[in-house]
């Protein structure tokens, strides 16, 4: 029997295994915080052909019912069955780039040339044995070894010193000891058995939440996980998180919907790795302002309020026992600082990962996210700003939107005569949607080819069918077969709009404030989730990227990740991310008039003064001439 | 309507009160853990007569039902009663002697010639407020604020950075900040309204548990509580308790009982002076090394096993959030340090209160309590060591043996010729039993007239009905009225020589070990329950203490909650209780041969070596030629 996915996939299934099992057997990992057991109500999926034989329908709500979605735990084939997976059911673990990543991970490690420093550091001891003549306590045991090898003034908490007396004696007194950089005790091992050092680099995306599985000795990457951030079902962007936790009391509801995103990734690693939990000895975060006070428990309301203010930039050290992470539960947390309740620590750890801070060459980070912030300096000054570009490039707000996943129109052409597009879809399989890349290419390609004008409205002259009246108005066709239809409407091009001159403004005025010129840039780093794939000319076209040499571009793609990666295997580097972080000069965009100016210009195509974007000007110029 | 007591104490009650409300009411504090809702079962007493409504019998076991045990919080009478308070329901709030001890204690900190110095700091900080153009973080314009007053490198824990955001603004940035010695934040509270600062010092014994609660801005003894260790139940020695701990897995048990006796004298201390549960800001805890390592949560299993280790002797600070005391969840917590397995912080915090550490004179210290301890030294050495006297001087393993509480005989003088007995009994009305000193009275009297010979045997040839064949053998009867008999058989009489032998030894074994003879110690300390009460002359006729000039004794009562309340209130206090600690050398008496000598030695009246008692040998000298 099979199960066959909506992209063409299929996978075969038993009569006994349930769905939930069938996809993990073969690689497909759902959300299950329960582990199966009918309760969580996280492993939904939606049943489009076959009959099965459902024992529980759990929490599910009779309309969920009715439409066909069943929890895939629950739910065992009579016959060959159809199904689509609901993304937020969707848990990625082991990335197939992880491999070849793990090979750049590490060289880009020693381009930094610092050396493997994790947060927790061991040291062998071969304490003597109490006897009636030697019988002080079993901490003063151990104090008085690691003050022989010059270890003073360890500090010891209480797990610690209540899990010390056995785990001394099970060792047979020789033991591996651990502690970090701080000198807070972490663990004993016995020195006889060599132990497994993993630790855990996570980014927390407003959208998404990725995992990092680390092999702390060597610095390999182990594997990888990601999910949706699960807080989506309360609000696609911060502000309505920081709403929902305040005003509907469900802070609590967000903090344990991101720790158990994070759990259940860490469970299925591990499993699959042979990692005891206990072997998770140090954590990296990193997250934008409000997701990371969220994973610490601290209420975001005032990162909302004028004047904008966080409850803390630079994190202490926490404990994996108090965050509810499923590590060794004395692993210590480290946390990337943030600079300001808008620019947090995914773009410090950024641009730690572009290396940037460390060149006197001026460089521009941006970071298209659910956000859009930029980063403009060199090794000497760093000045940044958010601009509110909201998440439309990741498929919100965008009637056929979707993120860079199986299904969607990464790319697109439109012929310039008769107006057909022409793209790719990730997979190769039907298209489902278009991504950010592909609504870049889309918008482009209707100016360049005048189905927009410079305002992104539709040109009515032009003589296609594509150009349709929709239910939000005009539209225009991208693909349609057998009922499915995807469009891009006039409501979707000016969201897209507002975006890319919320960020294109941005750039612009940090430039301003710096008293700098475009061309002084001698790079610029493109971060953000759909970074590889997008194209530089047609960015540039649309009035998103400034007109720039191609060659200055560089595609960091999740540089968040990268940059806990780095954070979680160098001491030198988590000292370098609290440099940035301090050096980091916030502009706050929301509060400038001339921001409101600068935004106003670049909501058109490519820009109301196109002298500002030389090769579009020009290419505009060829186009007609062509006409 | 009324309440009587066995003792006579009368007291008045109504239809509509439940016996729980009327005791409490009139100063009569009864453990009530759940808080008089019927379900912790904590507040049984006895109906001896009249008759009540019951609403509920709770958990109470049909045999006890039977047997007149009701719930105060669920009883009410329908007419005037009398009942019976077993002891382990009783808590003792507010004891008659607090406030004539306070103006002794604070004359006792002045005494020490040093400051005032709590566990907690506080300064007073004015933050600006933050801006647009000044908003760096809660937690970073905290720390700025600090550092101006030279205040750096404070740490943060969760919980403080947790409640940070919304403590600065309800304060309107004006804050009286409070921190501890060792640089972690505790609290922010309005600068604006005057801080109650109090903190409490608790002594955990084997047999009872005291409180004392007191004001840290000037150091008065507010109030006392007291109140038998709910662990009795378990066992009357550390000993049974390990056992029970570890080999009948009832730890958590044990600790969860311990915590609740501290707040069950928590909370009506609290309610009776109007304190907050955040004003209580600090805490210092002294015990024996077993019950500071089940209040800490740790395992004591080691303690009892060869050579007798514990986890920790010298313990990190602590949080009230994590020990699961009713205190500012914040509230650091100071544990006095032990020396060894079976000579702990009581000892070190009697010895800081007793003062003999300051001083160049050889002085004895004698804890006889359910242990007994004994420390020799000086301002240059201390040696210390443990001596199993067991409990039967607080009652236990004795006949009729009792706490030295209301109906106790506490002592005793035995005609020489009539044998006829002569006692007091505390608080003045029928005795009901025997405590310490009056055991020590009953015995050097029976001596003396020669009821007893030098074993401890009955002397069948005296004439008198008094001694009589009992259940356990011989024994001497010291009361009887209305069938209520109360004697002290041969088997009670050797259970308290071995109690006595054990001191005396160790007290020899110290003396020996250090080269001293007796006449070299000028002064006597004697700590413990007893205390007070003790005939000091009686105790040497009996060979418990030795034979020293008299006015070498003093009494310092319990010198243990003495000396945590002097840890409560000064630094510069809990570093010599450190300093204690670190140089007393315990000598193990358990493992010497010679201790065995000394022992049985010790096991006659006075001593096999009557040389070593002048007094007393001349006392019987005397008698003899009297005869």
């Amino acid at each position: 029997m099979y199960i066959k996915l909506p992209t063409g996939k299929t996978l075969d299934i038993s009569k006994e295994e349930s769905l939930l099992q069938a996809l993990k057997r073969q690689g497909v990992y759902l959300v299950s915080s329960c582990g199966g057991k009918g309760i969580c109500g996280k492993c939904r999926i939606k049943l489009l052909e076959g009959d099965c034989r459902v024992e529980s329908t759990g929490k599910l709500a009779p309309p969920e019912i009715d439409s066909g979605i069943v929890l895939a735990c629950q739910t065992f084939p009579n016959e060959d069955i159809i199904i689509d997976i609901p993304k937020e059911s969707r848990l990625v673990v082991g990335d197939k780039i992880a491999l070849s990543k793990s090979g750049d991970l590490l060289e880009l490690v020693n381009s930094f040339g610092v050396e493997i420093y994790p947060l927790v550091r061991h040291i062998t001891l071969d304490l003597p044995p109490p006897t009636i003549n030697d019988n002080i306590s079993d901490i003063e045991r151990l104090r008085r070894s690691l003050g022989e090898k010059g270890l003073i003034g360890m500090r010891f908490v209480h797990r610690f010193v209540a899990s010390v007396s056995d785990a001394l004696r099970n060792a047979g007194w020789k033991i591996t000891f651990g502690y970090t950089v701080s000198n807070d005790a972490v663990y004993i091992s016995p020195a006889d058995k060599e132990k497994e050092r993993y630790g855990v680099a996570v980014d927390i995306g407003t959208t998404t939440v990725v995992v990092y599985l680390v092999n702390l000795t060597d610095g390999r990457l182990i594997d990888v996980g990601s999910t949706y951030n699960s807080q989506m079902r309360y609000g696609d962007d911060v502000i309505t998180r920081i709403i929902y936790a305040t005003e509907s009391g469900g802070f609590e509801e967000l903090r344990d919907s991101v720790v158990s995103d994070i759990n259940n990734l860490l469970t299925p690693l591990q499993e699959r790795h042979n990692i005891r939990r206990e072997d998770i000895e140090s954590v990296v975060i990193a997250g934008n302002t409000t997701m990371t006070h969220i994973f610490w428990g601290l209420n975001p309301a005032y990162i909302r309020e004028d004047p904008y203010i966080p409850t803390v930039n630079f994190f202490p050290r926490w404990r994996a026992e108090f965050s509810g992470l499923k590590t060794d539960p004395m692993a210590p947390i480290y946390t990337l600082p943030c600079v300001a309740s808008y620019v947090g620590g995914d773009i410090v750890s950024g641009v730690l990962a572009s290396k940037m801070y460390r060149n006197s060459e001026i460089a521009l980070f941006m970071d298209i996210g659910t956000n859009g912030e930029i980063v403009i300096g060199n090794n000497e000054w760093l000045v940044t700003a958010a601009c509110s570009a909201g998440p439309c490039f990741e498929g919100s707000g965008i009637r056929h939107g979707m993120r860079a996943t199986e299904g969607a129109i990464e790319s697109l052409k439109i012929d310039p005569e008769s107006f057909e597009p022409l793209f790719n879809v990730i997979g190769d399989g039907e298209p489902m949607g278009i991504c950010g890349s592909g609504m870049i290419d889309a918008i482009s390609e209707m100016f360049l080819t005048g189905i927009i004008d410079q305002k992104g409205k539709f040109v009515r002259e032009v003589k296609t069918d594509r150009i349709r009246d929709g239910l939000d108005g005009p539209e225009f066709l991208i693909f349609s077969r057998d009922g499915t239809h995807i469009v891009l409407t006039e409501v979707d091009i000016e969201n897209i709009l507002r975006s890319k001159a919320a960020m294109y403004a941005g750039v612009s005025l940090l430039l301003k404030e710096v008293n700098l010129s475009l061309d002084t840039i001698e790079r610029v780093y493109i971060a953000g989730g759909f970074g590889n794939y997008m194209d530089i000319d047609k960015a540039i076209i649309m009035g998103m990227l400034p007109d720039l040499p191609k060659e200055r571009f560089s595609f960091l793609g999740n540089a968040s990740i990268t940059g806990a990666y780095l954070s979680l295997l160098s001491k030198d580097l988590r000292r370098e991310a609290g440099v940035i972080a301090s050096k980091m000069t916030n502009i706050e965009l929301s509060v400038s008039r001339r921001f409101m100016d600068e935004y106003m210009s670049a909501l058109f195509l490519p820009h109301t003064d196109i002298r500002l974007f030389p090769t579009v000007e020009k290419l505009l110029e060829n186009r007609k001439q062509e006409i």
